[in-house]
This record gives structure tokens, C-alpha cells and sequence, in this order.
């Protein structure tokens, strides 16, 4: 439409936005007017996202300090700090109505969601201030509405996606959990009628197997294998034909059962991701191509629309303000590959992936000290001494003095001669530091891919710092601070870490976990709505009623040692003593609930919570055992298996391989790491336009490691089937309809 | 080289065993002489592999009735055993030496391994006995060698391939687990730092984390959840702060660290599982080319090689003589697609596959009332009997009356009311099965594809039996036996389980389960074999060290409440009441074992042992641990994913596919099953021969859970990949060299 003019600044700024949302797979639907264009640009401002995540966390915490609290705040100033939160979270919602046209705003079910707990929340609040000011009894129902919040904003896509899965997978796990049921119902009838008149007792002498629920409940524990194989002692001791009973139950049950769900919601998971990477894809290609329909120009009558390389640079300024000219450059000549200055539609489309690909600019830079004295630094035997040090040797050398070190601080502390020795570690990893920076360019040195460096910098000055404190304190008479001792306890030990980096096949495994990493993050959320739920819940249940006396407390209170309440009177939750696992905040709460994930001695936690309620307080644990173990866990492990295959069989991409094709043909291609333990010089992107004397010593690099987004690892997940469709069903793509859930086509 | 002469009976043969070799994938390269084919038909026969399969579990359970046994059989009797075991074993041996040549016989590991463990067994023999004869304390150390022969025989092909999968993944694995080995320790390290010097105490009074040793193990039990959160209660109760490390150690090594040892076991066994079935395929393709090569014909000068129809029939007779006609000329047909009336190599290589496609021959058959009493049989009223029994409303019925059944199951049995109701129930389900017997064929109601009718059957009868004895029992006032009561219990209960067939989700569940059930038998032997031999080497170092005195010896000894053995007292393994679970014998050696895989309280159990012998001994309980739960059930795991998925997203073979095709062609197809739960009349080949008046109601269907090899199932597993292959270098694959461990080209 724009014909051979100028590209006015309003459509660049259209275009950018399109470009910026495909490249970070945003889905939002905005007005196109330049006013709205402005708003929705400062919409996705990271001081207004921070700002959203800060009050997100701090209306989470708030449970910290009502009613059980961890930290008591009177009542108004929790309710007026959530009012605060409330505010900016409604103040959020408006921006982006204004951002979206209204009818849109209107279909999305996220915004229809934060609304309603904007004001249930708000009802809430002023049902409990009367109530409460009237003395009734009043309970803060809507904190459990709080975590959704995390799920419905903007940016909680990924989380939402998770979701989503989950409940689509719910149908066939439902069919296999019905199953399973079924089948420990069976067994548990069995059991009743083969062990329920033998007149047997548990170790602690109660009735064994009598009561068919307490067996239902019983037999389901023994499937999380936590009552494994007290539960079939007594039946074991009286015949030993009766083992055959509990093998084949946990045969079944525990090892196939328990598979089974792993493979269904493994596969449920997995396909429903799919269908959802695809929808992403397309709706990236469809916005990439609104951008280009922007920007096109028309060479001749009837000649296919192209982009300039002019315009192409405008764009790309205002889409990544910080990117280098010669990155630029080198990213224009990866898609202009027959070198005509334009660019088609297809080429367009893939700037999106090509930005996503972190491509580092490389330096060769001298050493400050070569510069300032130069006869010194490269005398013959500073050479021999940065040669040394660049030597295998010198790795070698230290990861040994590491191990000896670590005997060192197995050793016991107190002996003077080991306290010392401390010392003369410190002294040697300093050294270690300052000979390498001798060696290596500094700022090269600790640029900002080379963790490792980092990390040792870090570890080894607190340690120094914490250790000179420690001893100012000690030798000074003053009180030893055991908290001190502990971080310099722990940087100590964390030193060691760094052996790992040396060896190769550590280093592979630690860098795949490193990668799949930032993905995880999903599921972290994820786990923290869903505690969270539980907590508030299991808080109102159970708030009280086990309580915890510290070793500080006095000694007074006979109710002691069963956890101040008489009905745990000899009960194995008392004798073991798992007073301080309690609902009594939000924070022993949280550690009840990762207690009760790790699986172990939950029928223990459950049976001490329904003896100081009542029984049916158990369907709480074994609704937190479905929802947390059957579920979420297995979909944890499903997506580090598919992620850690995925990672392990490394492959790059089609754009990646031709963006080193390029990188190689410019003759700008980076030497490939020789040895990976050599500090290479690299640097970032650093923005020296038109420094031509440099461009000489400029070098790419593409970084594998950094900027990989859950949706890039997702969409390489299924990359072999999306390129199919890459090539086939383009035009289709871009110009059809798409029913993207949260986005829609024009 | 036969040219247009008759193929004598020689070659005939010769081609038979390559065909069937093919089709069972058995890689054995034998002798081509006449006389070494009988003798390797021979070898083959199921009697003799029964007799063999029957020995080695003789000599296996040898172990029973050696020292220390369950049921003691005097030195002499079980020596002599045992040598009647070698020599069958060494008959074997010396049989599979005739059929194969000399040179080929020396070069297989397998054979050296047979050899092996024949001359060691026989040499311990021979000290022991000279040992035990002067008195001196002797161990049968060969007894660890017994369950590497089920390894080593011929027919433990999928066994040997799940061996050397594990030795393949070895390498990968060892890395992860140093890494992970290496996290232990650093955590340890900290622990030791952080918990050793604040004096504080386990629930017990003991020290807590004050030896280093102790640590690693207590943190290594926590990795397998089995001490949580007792290990940490103290540090716990101690500060909340301490309590985040560990949860940063269950995180990284419980979570990620065993998710990281599944995806990599799983990826190095799926890897080299796939090459080792491609080999597979090759070697099935090269024999298959071998028997072509001797049964070819040309027609013509320097036409392509062909296998004519009559030499086909000839060569099926053999290889399959229970083959019908009708099936034999429907695989000819599918074989020769043209109907030239030959075949040539590439379809006659697929022969072994085809052979190996279930093909069920159905047939509609009168029923015998039918032909006996026409006018009855057909009369409205009978009719309308057929058409109730055959509704799905008499399903249903019967459903609702199992679950009547279940309820008053659970009640009490000593209600005279309740245990009348067991009679009636009874009768209901007799009358169940009459009428289907009435309505349906009988012959067809009880084929061999109707698992629940017979099932139904089978269950009904037997606790009419047990019932009737137990009634008999009762009323004559004798001795009321538990055991017949017991299975009376159990009848009933399994009775509820045919509820499950009704409902089609859990059909299809249970359906998948059966038919990847042959295939974990894999895992069943490899498990005996790993468990065989720590039970061995356990019985050696703590027999009798743990005495369990039962219900009815007398109450005198007064260790009996520390299990027999002062070292015991006040140890939790005590307290709990573990003392049956000991290496006294075979059976209660398989009993600690299944619990050590279970996991939960493996600590205790440990412990326990190593009080009464020495702290070492834990070493045996963590070899167990990565032995068995960290290699074995993750493979275990890792292959139900994999084969549950594949089941799960059902797909056909392209040869099953192109049988089925010609099925419909010839119009001889059977109409689909309607409803799975109507009894479909069909039948397993019989051997009717030209009964041609029966050709028309003869139908064929082919049979998806029926004789599915474990090498089938492994094939398909890897289809996609192997496809490919197939066509590409499918004269590469049948006419050069392949590096087959067992089965050398010629």
C-alpha cells in the first residue's frame, strides 16, 4: 500500500511492534492506532513488569503476616497493603484495556478471570472487616484466588500453556486413576476378608487390616511405598505365603500402575504442546507477516513485494536498540543471500528466529598491561609465565589442590595447624586469580559467558572477607558469630565445586542442566500456585492445632512431647517428632507440603493432622498426593527426559546452520574453542558503530548456552514436525484464519 | 544351481530351517550337511527346550534345600542333583556342538561361558565335598554362576540383549552417577560443617552429623526419600533456615539428578537397542536370501530368479505343518500380488514376516441345539432368550449384580443372612454362563481368544467347588479350613474384576498391559538372575545372623525380642519388628530383596545387618540400590514408556496392512467386531483339509494380541527407522558381510 514512498514513522513503529511481539511470541491482539501503538509499547516496559511481579510477591507474602502468622501485622495494614496491590493490578488491567479493542478485551477469558478475583477479593475484604469488627468468626477465603493471579496476567503465558495441558490430559489420566482405584479397591477387599478375621496386630498392637477404609487407605499409602514393608510385617510373619499377596499388589500397583501414568500423562502432555507450538508458530508468521505488508514495496508492476535493506535497518534499529552494525550486517546478508539488496516475504519471516539466535561479537583485545609496559609484559619471562599458566598443568595443578583442600576441611577445625592451613588456601586461590588475570585481557576475563571466572572471583573474596572478620572477631575476644562461621563453611565447601568445570563429561551434563534450566522456571511456578493453594487451605484446617516448643522454650507445658495436643498422646507423628511440621504459617506450611511431595512418612504427617481433626482431614493429603505427585511430578520428569534427550542429541537449527554457513563464508568466522578451558576472548554486543580500524579483530561467535527461551526449546522440541509444515502450509499459515485461543487473526 | 530340476528333499529342509530361523530370529550358524540339519531340528524341539528350561530351574532351586535351606535335604542328595543338572547342561552343550562347526563353536562367548561355569561348579563341587569331608568350613562359591546359564543358553537371546544394552549404557551412566556421587559428598561435606559442632541430637539421643561417613550414607538414604524428613528434623527444629538445604539437596538430588539417570539409561538402551534389532533384521533378511538362493528357478536365460507356487506349498508344509490351506494360499496370494504364479527375492523375503502375522481362521458354526432340536432351538421364545442374552441391557445386569456382590463381599460373612446371599449369588452367575452357553456356540464361546468367558468360567466353577467343600466341612462339624476359606475369599474377589472387560477406556488400558506383558518377562529373568545372585552372596555373609522366632515357638529365648541377637537391642530393625526379613533361607532372602527395591525403610534394613555384622555390609545394600533401583527399574520404566506410548497410538504394520488388504480383496474378510463384548464366533486353525463344502463360511481376521515375540514388538519399536533401510540398502543388508555378534555371514 505504501507503494516506492517513504516509510512514515507511525507504520515503522507498527512494524517494529509486530516484529518485537514475534521474536518474544506475544499474542495480543492491540489497536493499531499510533496512540494505542505508544501505550501497548509501554505495556511491555520491564520497569512496569518488575513493577507487577514486585506487588504479585508482595500480595503473596501478605499470608506471611495475617492470621496464622509468621510475622503478626495488625489487620488494617495487611488489608492495606492488599487494597495497594489490588489498585495496581486493576490500574495494569486498564492499561491494556486501553490497549486492545474493547470487544476483545471482553472474549479474553484472563481478563474476565483477573476481574473476578479483583472482585471476590475485594468482597471478601469488606465481608471480614464487618464480620470481624462485629466479632463474628471470619476467614479470609479469596487468598486462595491470589496464585491465579500469577497464571492470568500478560506475561504468565507459559504458565498458562502448562496449565492448559494438564487439563487436557485429564480426561485419560482420569481413566487410568479410575482403574488404579478400582484395583486397590479390590485388593483392599481381599485383603479384608484374607487377613481381617486372623485376629493379627500391628507392631504397635492395634488391629491389623479390620477396618475396610483404614485398609483402603493403608493399601494407597503403600503404593507411594512409604509404609513399605511395615504394613506387611504382621501378615508376613504369621504366614510367609501372605508376602505374595503385598508383591503382587506392589507389582502391579506401585510399578506398573505408577508407569502407566507416567507414559499416558507423558503423552497427553506432550501432544497437546504440540498442537500448541504450532499455533505459536503460525501466529509468529502471521504477525511477521503483517509487519512485512507494512514495510513492502514494489519494485516493478507485478513484481513480488520486497523490503529494503534501508527500511530493513530502520526497522531493526527500533526493534533492538542495542544491536551492533555489524551484526546488523551480518544478520542482512544471512537473509539477502543472493545479495540484491531486497528481501521477500519468505526471507522476512525469518528475522524473528534470526534475532533469537544469540549471536556474540568477538574481540581480539591487548592486554592493558602489553599496552602500558609493554618491554615488561612481554619479556621472556612474563611469556614463560603466561605460558604456564595457559597450561594444562596449571588446571590440573589447582583441581588437586582443591581436593586437598576439601580433606583439609573435613578435618576438624579446631586443631590450630588445619585453621591455618585456611590461610595458605586463600593465599594460593588469590594467587590463581591474579595469575590468570595476568594472563587474560581482564575484561575478556570476566565478560559476561565466562561463569566459571565469576564464580571463582565471587566465592574466593567473601571467603577472604568472612575469614577476616571471623578472625578480627575471634582474636578480639568478642562473640563468635556462628552464623559467620557458617557462610565462610560454606564458601569453603562451595570452592570445590569448581573440579566439576574440568572434566569434560561433567562439564556436558552440567551445561545440558544448565540449558533446560530456565525452562524448569515454569514448572517452579507452577509447584508455587498450587502450594500455595494448599497452604491457605491446610492454614485454615489445621492452624493450632499441633504446636511446635523450641529448644528455647521453657519446659512447663506437660502437653510437650505429644505437640500440645493431647490426641497425639502417643502417636508416631509425636514420637518422631514432627511437632514443627504445622500449618501455623505460611512458611512451616510450605515445608509440610514439600515434606509431603518428597512422599516419604506422609501417612504419618496425614494420620497426625486427622487425629487432632478428624479422619476425613486425610482426603486433603491424598488430594495433595494426586494433584502434586501423580500429576505435576510426572510431568516434571516427562519434560527433563524429553529435554534431556533433546539437549543430549545436540542438532542446531536449519537458520542457526545458515547463519554459520554465513559467519564462515564472511571469513569473520571465531576459530572454534580449541580447548574449552582456555578463556576465549569474546565479548558482547557493545555498540562501537563505525569504528573501522576494529572491524578488522571483530569476530561472531554463536552462543549455545545463553537467551534460550522456554518457547525456543519448546519449538525445537517438535522441529522436526513443525518444518514440515514450515514449508508446505506457509501461505496457508500466514494468510487463514488460526484459532490461537489468545490470538486472534484479523 | 538347481536350475528347472525338482528341488530334492535335502535342500528342501535346508531352506525350511533358514525360513524358520527367520521367522523365530534365531542366529545360528549351523552345519549345511544333511545330518547336521536333523540333529539341529532336533535341538530345536520344544521337548527338549522344556527339559532344559526344567533343569535349570531344578539346579536354581537347589538353593532351597542347600545350606542354609528352607527345606534341608542331606550334602549327598543335593550334589547329586545338581551333577544329574551338569550333565543334562553338558548334553546340551555337546549337542549344540554337533550342529555347528568346529571353529564356529569355540568362537562364541556363549559356549566358552556354558563351559565355564560347568568346570568351576565342578571343581567347587569337589573342594567343598574334600573341605567338608576333614572338617574345614566350606562355601559353594560356584553357587553365583547358576543364573548366568539362563543368560548364556541359546534360547536367552532377549535376555543376552538386555545385558548387553546395560553393559552398553554402562560408560554414559558411570558419568552421571560420579557427578552425582561428587554432589553427595560436597553436600555431606557442608552438612558436616554446618550440624557437626551444634551438639545437636536425633529423636533417638544419637549425635547427629557428627561422622562423615554416617552422612554420606544418611544423605545418600535421604536421595531414595526413605529417611525423610526424619533426617532432618533436627537440623530443622534446630532454625527454619536449615531446612533450605535440604531442600536444595532433595531438589538437585532426588528431582533432577534420578530424572537425569532415567533420560540418560533410557537414551543409551533405546540407542543401542535400535542397532542391535537392525542387525537383527539383517541377519533375518540374510537367511531368508540363503533359503531363496536354494530354492530358485529361472525361467528364462537371465531372467531374475523366481520361487515357484508348488516349491512355496512344499516349504510352507514344512516349516509350518499346522497350517491350513486356506491361510497357506491367502499368504501365497498376498505374496505374489499379480498372481504370476511365482515370487520373486524381495517378496519372498517377507515371507518370515508374514508367517509371523497372527492370521485367525473364523468360521460360523450351527449351534448344537440348532441341529439337534431345529424346532425348539428356533422357536420365538428361544429366539427372544437369544436376543435378551445378547442385549446389552443383560451386560449391564449382570454389572449391577457384581457390584451387589462386591457390597455384601464386604460385609460381614458371620451374618447367617449374608453368607446365604453367597449361594444365591452363585446360582445367578451359573445361570449367567448357561444362558450364554445356550445362545452361543459352545465350541466358539470357549476358543482360545475368549480370555473372560473362560476366566468366568474357570472362577464360577471353582468357588462352586470350594463353597460346596467348605459348606460340607462346616455342617459336619469338622475342622473349618482356612485355607480353602481363603481361597474362597479370593475367588470371589477375582470374581468382581470381570466388571472391568465391560467399560471400553478401561479395555483399552488392560489390553494395552496384556500385550506388552510378554515382553517385561525380559525383565522378569533379568531380575530373577540379579536377584539369585545377591541372594546368594547375602545367605553367605548374614545367614543366621537374624533369627525370627514365629507365632508358635515357644516364648523362652530371651533375645527374641531383639530378633536372636543381642546386637540388636533397641535398634529400630528390632522395634519394628523386622526379624522375618533375613538371609536365612532362599525365600526370606528374595522377601529382603523385593524390599530392598521397594525402597522405603532400606536403611533400617541395612543398618540392621550391619549391626550384627559389620558397618561394611552397608556396601552390599548400596551396590543392591544402583545395582537394581537406579540401572534396572529405570530401564524397566523407561521401556514401559516407550513400549506403552507406541501400543497407545496403535498403528499397522505395512505387511499387516497389505494382508489385511487381500483379505478384503478375496472378499473372505470378517466383518469387524460390532461390539467387542458380543462373543465372536471364531476359531484357531484346525487342520481341515479340503473340507470344501466348509470354504464359504470360512473367514480370516487377523489377531493383534496373539503371539507377539518380544522381537516383534522391538522391530516395530523402531519401524520407522528401519523402514527406511529396507528398501534403500536392501542389497547391501542380504548380500555383504554384517557384524552380527552371534550369527557371522558366510
Amino acid at each position: 500500500m505504501n507503494g516506492m514512498n517513504k516509510i512514515c514513522k507511525e507504520d515503522l513503529d507498527l512494524a517494529a511492534v509486530y516484529v518485537s511481539d514475534a521474536q518474544h511470541n506475544r499474542n495480543i491482539f492491540f489497536d493499531t492506532t499510533p496512540q494505542a501503538v505508544r501505550l501497548y509499547l509501554q505495556y511491555h516496559r520491564w520497569p512496569l513488569c518488575m513493577l507487577l511481579y514486585f506487588f504479585i510477591t508482595l500480595d503473596l507474602l501478605l499470608a506471611v503476616a495475617e492470621e496464622p502468622a509468621l510475622l503478626p501485622l495488625p489487620v488494617w495494614a495487611t488489608m492495606l497493603l492488599e487494597l495497594l496491590c489490588l489498585g495496581v493490578f486493576a490500574g495494569r488491567l486498564v492499561h491494556y484495556a486501553k490497549v486492545i479493542p474493547r470487544d476483545k478485551f471482553w472474549k479474553d477469558p484472563k481478563n474476565i478471570c483477573i476481574l473476578l478475583i479483583l472482585l471476590l477479593t475485594l468482597m471478601d475484604m469488606l465481608v471480614f472487616a464487618a464480620l470481624r469488627s462485629s466479632g463474628f468468626l471470619a476467614i479470609r477465603c479469596s487468598r486462595v484466588l491470589r496464585p491465579l493471579l500469577l497464571v492470568n496476567i500478560t506475561e504468565g503465558r507459559q504458565l498458562r500453556r502448562a496449565f492448559r495441558s494438564i487439563r487436557n490430559a485429564l480426561p485419560q489420566i482420569f481413566y487410568v486413576f479410575l482403574l488404579f482405584i478400582f484395583s486397590v479397591l479390590m485388593f483392599s477387599l481381599m485383603a479384608l476378608k484374607l487377613f481381617g478375621k486372623r485376629g493379627l496386630r500391628t507392631v504397635e498392637g492395634r488391629p491389623y487390616f479390620t477396618n475396610f477404609l483404614n485398609i483402603v487407605f493403608d493399601l494407597y499409602v503403600l503404593v507411594t511405598t512409604a509404609n513399605s514393608p511395615d504394613i506387611m510385617m504382621p501378615a508376613y510373619n504369621a504366614s510367609s505365603f501372605f508376602a505374595l499377596f503385598f508383591v503382587v499388589y506392589i507389582l502391579v500397583n506401585t510399578y506398573i500402575f505408577m508407569s502407566v501414568f507416567l507414559a499416558v500423562v507423558y503423552n497427553n502432555y506432550k501432544k497437546y504442546l504440540k498442537e500448541e507450538v504450532r499455533q505459536l508458530v503460525r501466529a509468529k508468521r502471521h504477525k511477521m507477516a503483517r509487519a512485512f505488508a507494512i514495510l513492502q514495496e514494489r519494485r516493478a508492476e507485478g513484481a513480488e513485494p520486497v523490503v529494503t535493506h534501508g527500511t530493513w535497518n530502520q526497522l531493526l534499529r527500533l526493534v533492538q536498540p542495542d544491536i551492533s552494525d555489524a551484526h546488523r550486517e551480518l544478520l542482512w546478508s544471512v537473509s539477502d543471500d543472493q545479495n540484491k539488496g531486497v528481501i521477500g516475504k519468505v526471507a522476512f519471516v525469518h528475522l524473528a528466529d534470526l534475532l533469537n539466535i544469540q549471536v556474540i561479537t568477538v574481540k581480539s583485545r591487548l592486554h592493558p598491561l602489553q599496552t602500558c609496559l609493554p618491554s615488561l609484559y612481554l619479556s621472556p619471562v612474563s611469556r614463560l609465565l603466561c605460558k604456564m599458566v595457559q597450561h594444562r598443568a596449571f588446571v590440573v595443578l589447582f583441581d588437586v589442590i582443591i581436593l586437598v583442600n576439601a580433606v583439609f576441611i573435613g578435618l576438624d577445625e579446631e586443631d590450630p595447624l588445619i585453621s591455618k592451613s585456611e590461610w595458605f588456601f586463600l593465599v594460593l586461590y588469590l594467587l590463581e586469580i591474579l595469575l590468570k588475570l595476568y594472563t587474560f585481557e581482564p575484561r575478556t576475563f570476566y565478560s559476561r559467558h565466562n561463569f566459571w571466572n565469576w564464580f571463582d572471583t565471587i566465592i574466593v573474596v567473601s571467603a577472604l572477607i568472612a575469614t577476616v572478620i571471623n578472625s578480627a572477631m575471634k582474636s578480639s575476644g568478642a562473640y563468635t558469630s556462628r552464623q559467620i562461621l557458617d557462610i565462610v563453611f560454606i564458601l569453603r565447601v562451595l570452592r570445590l565445586v569448581r573440579v566439576v568445570d574440568s572434566i569434560k563429561s561433567f562439564r556436558i551434563i552440567i551445561n545440558t542442566l544448565i540449558k533446560i534450566g530456565p525452562t524448569m522456571l515454569t514448572f517452579a511456578q507452577l509447584i508455587i500456585v498450587v502450594y500455595y493453594i494448599f497452604a491457605v487451605v491446610g492454614m485454615e484446617l489445621f492452624k493450632g492445632r499441633i504446636r511446635f516448643f523450641g529448644p528455647d522454650s521453657p519446659d512447663l507445658d506437660p502437653d510437650r512431647g505429644w505437640c500440645g495436643n493431647p490426641a497425639l498422646k502417643g502417636s508416631s507423628f509425636a514420637k518422631l517428632g514432627y511437632c514443627k511440621n504445622n500449618f501455623n504459617n505460611l512458611i512451616s506450611s510450605f515445608m509440610v507440603l514439600v515434606e509431603l511431595t518428597v512422599v516419604n512418612q506422609w501417612h504419618v504427617l496425614s494420620s497426625g493432622f486427622a487425629a487432632v481433626t478428624h479422619v476425613s482431614a486425610r482426603i486433603f493429603f491424598i488430594l495433595f498426593h494426586v494433584t502434586v505427585v501423580i500429576i505435576i511430578i510426572n510431568i516434571f520428569v516427562a519434560f527433563v527426559l524429553e529435554a534431556f534427550l533433546l539437549e543430549y542429541s545436540l542438532e542446531k537449527s536449519v537458520l542457526q546452520t545458515s547463519l554459520e554457513k554465513k559467519i564462515e563464508e564472511l571469513k569473520l568466522g571465531a576459530a572454534q574453542e580449541v580447548d574449552d578451558n582456555l578463556v576465549v576472548a569474546m565479548e558482547t554486543p557493545d555498540n562501537e558503530l563505525g569504528d573501522s580500524e576494529k572491524k578488522t579483530s571483530l569476530m561472531f561467535k554463536i552462543s549455545s548456552t545463553r537467551n534460550r527461551t522456554v518457547d525456543a526449546l519448546l519449538q525445537r522440541m517438535f522441529e522436526a514436525d513443525l518444518d514440515q509444515e514450515d514449508f508446505t502450509d506457509e501461505d496457508e499459515a500466514l494468510n487463514t484464519n488460526f484459532d490461537n485461543p489468545t490470538f486472534n487473526s484479523i
